[in-house]
C-alpha cells in the first residue's frame, strides 16, 4: 500500500465518486496492489521478503506485508 | 483479484522476472487491487459490499472479498 504520507489520487478519487452517488461514511480510501503467489514448501520467509520487497513492492512509496495462507 | 479463468498478464511477467533473477519454487503469481477504506461505524455491511461490487471491483472479470478490520 502507498505509506501514509504519500498522496493517493486515485483513493482519493473513489473518495468523490462515493459521495457522488450518494454514499456518505468513508474519510478515506487508499488503494494498493495485491499479489498472491503459489509457492513451493522450499521457499523459505526470506527469500518471499525478498520477492516482495526487491520486485513487488517501490519501497521508497510503498508500504509491504507478506502473508502465508 | 482476476478470476481463475482470466488470463493475468501481469501476474506472468513478474513469474518469468522472478526466474530471470534467479528465484524458483514460484509455480504462479496473480496481481489484483486492494483497497483500505476508512470508515464510519454506521456503515453496514451491505453497503461496503456495494461499494466493493458496484464502484471498486469489475464482476464480469474480477472476484473480490470484504473484511472488515
Amino acid at each position: 500500500m502507498p505509506k501514509p504520507e504519500i498522496l493517493d489520487p486515485q483513493g482519493q478519487a473513489v473518495t468523490r465518486a462515493l459521495t457522488r452517488i450518494g454514499i456518505d461514511g468513508v474519510a478515506d480510501v487508499r488503494q494498493g496492489k495485491h499479489f498472491e503467489l503459489e509457492v513451493d514448501d522450499s521457499l523459505d520467509d526470506e527469500t518471499l521478503h525478498r520477492i516482495a520487497g526487491d520486485l513487488l513492492a517501490n519501497p521508497v512509496i510503498e508500504d509491504w506485508t507478506v502473508r502465508r495462507v
